[in-house]
């Protein structure tokens, strides 16, 4: 286990020494937390939506995120314009389905997306990884352990039916490619009461992207820094206001000997 | 009035239990500020603004607010669709008429906000009342004595020809159905140092919305609240930046007793 | 130089005492940020970009501040509305052109806005002002002395040709209205670990151009407090997330006496 939490903090410092470019296309709740968030890890966040550039600055990054919780047709048009152009250049995408299975234009374009934009990891959570998959969710709250069930196996359908790394966040995460799995037991409860953690998860995911060729090791390393990074600002902050500032200082603060120290990894492996 | 109090406590847990969904279509600036608030108060929010989608989320909450800050064409649609969805599903409505007075475009889409979706509740400054009531305002900064008793009479007069809760926020705040009247003195003046604080009261009206079905109580204790939240915040941050953080910490924080201890309501009944 | 100082400690006085509104055009990253920073200083920020009110609402402002983070062809026709409103009033225009030079839609953008509306200062960093001025930027990270000297340059240029102060910030910052040129040396480098304090100089350089008819003065005025406040921040917060809430804080704190303290200003007059 040593050695993938050595590879992760091998790929943190890459991010710091490199800085490399992450393109959001994302929601407007979270664009500020988001693109703080990955100065704050090392990474040079650009957020640009207009049909007239995106293709542009997408092929300048290297990686790009797309989240659409604040979906509309005209952005959704360019995250459409942005993901060809990342794949014309081998840029890889990540997706988060905000709010799948809430309404029927989030699914439709959750799915939509995931079919055909080829997204090198989908970040979400079990509600969301249900309803991308076509199963019946109406989940709030805590998942009950039959959701979380569900949402596992749902997950791993998903990542072989679309050969796409699923990122399924929860109480414990779990990150597979259809083959292998991960079970990051890194968070804290307080990471529910500040909106964007979960966007935030996804934004850090494209920065690990941008310097881990493997999709499955990129999703691993990103949960378990944001993961940690909530432990580290709960230690401190115990209430929500003063805990979100407390993320930011922490995804500064991380570095191998955090890593080494907290991380909660187990792995399966075919 | 220990008993109103008392009924106060009882609607916060119920949002801390039941966290109700509170569909926001609201402006660009305050869209984080506002989620997070209502997040540490306890309850859900969400943000969709597309017309696809509106009327499904709408029917989704249990309380909407409709704030024109950066108002638009498109948003002003889609705040129609939605406010009509709620309505056909007995949702409670609340406008935030953000800058009425300051355009005429502005001024006529929250009379006609006002006149058409028939919200619960109106929540806005004196300024903003007055213009809604057809008075001329040119109000800025702190509120003479005199654009106090004209805002609180305009407040009155439009609750009674609109059927509406007026929550009229100033120094002193002055909430009434045209019957009933509430002076509320809790506050903070570094509330208006911080960008956002008048929404977040918006904001937090829906979430009492949602579980107090009497529109006059249920705007007195968002009140109160967030009034409460900028004295306990005033108390240990001193300027504005630690002081909105503090605000989202003190949602967080505020119980029953503090509640007892810190409301300062004044109510007339008929 | 003490009285250049001294003339920027009454502006800033002046701010507080008739808290002037910046209407401000931006981007949705930096919108609550910027807001707040306009706050915190003393003055009124207003957010409004439709293009039924922006005329009116440009005209009842003291500058407008015109931010092209996230541009796209809509808001740029209200920044277009919005200035020659501002113009035909005699209003000081501010102008952020935030990545020009990373796609031709922001390069020609800019070029145009500064073109035809006729700032009275444009705030960028090294790459947007080379690439303001037609030539090769593609700098990314910490400039080189090269891209120093050639963008300090071009601003030089930029500015006798165009007839506008052009306000370069970089490790030291360089104001020139193509005669009288200044140098600050305040500033820190967490501040490029947190979005938008680019954007807030600018937004702050608005509030300074509000009540300071001459905009090199205005520029230099608003580039020092926006440095100190940087510097004040990094005395007592080490991460950028805690940072970002003390630069807020700081531009509360910020008097006569704090400027005379730590401002450190070099000026070349003709």
């Amino acid at each position: 286990m040593n050695e993938l939490i050595e590879r992760f903090a091998g790929r943190l410092e890459e991010i710091r020494q490199r800085r490399p470019v992450v393109h959001n296309i994302t929601n407007f709740v979270v664009m500020n937390f988001t693109a703080n968030a990955l100065l704050a890890l090392g990474a040079s966040p650009v957020m640009a939506h207009a049909p007239e550039e995106v293709e542009e600055m997408a092929a300048l990054a290297q990686a790009v995120v797309l989240n659409i919780g604040t979906l509309s047709t005209p952005w959704i048009g360019s995250m459409f314009l942005a993901a060809r152009a990342a794949s014309a250049h081998s840029i890889p995408i990540v997706l988060d389905p905000v709010g799948a299975g809430a309404t029927r234009f989030r699914t439709e374009t959750a799915r939509r997306m995931l079919q055909q934009l080829r997204p090198a990891i989908v970040r979400a959570n079990a509600s969301e990884i249900l309803a991308l998959a076509g199963e019946p969710t109406h989940t709030r709250g805590v998942d009950s352990a039959d959701t979380v069930a569900a949402a596992r196996s749902a997950a791993l359908e998903l990542a072989r039916r679309n050969h796409v790394v699923v990122s399924l966040t929860g109480i414990e995460d779990y990150v597979t490619d259809g083959a292998r799995t991960a079970a990051i037991a890194n968070g804290h409860p307080l990471m529910g009461r500040v909106t964007g953690t979960g966007c935030v998860a996804t934004a850090l995911t494209g920065a690990f992207c941008a310097v881990e060729p493997d999709p499955w090791l990129a999703a691993c390393g990103a949960l378990i820094v944001i993961g940690i990074a909530g432990e580290l600002a709960a230690r401190t902050h115990r209430r929500p206001g003063s805990f979100q500032t407390g993320i930011l200082d922490a995804l500064d603060e991380i570095d191998r000997a955090i890593l080494q120290t907290n991380a909660r990894l187990t792995t399966a492996l075919p």
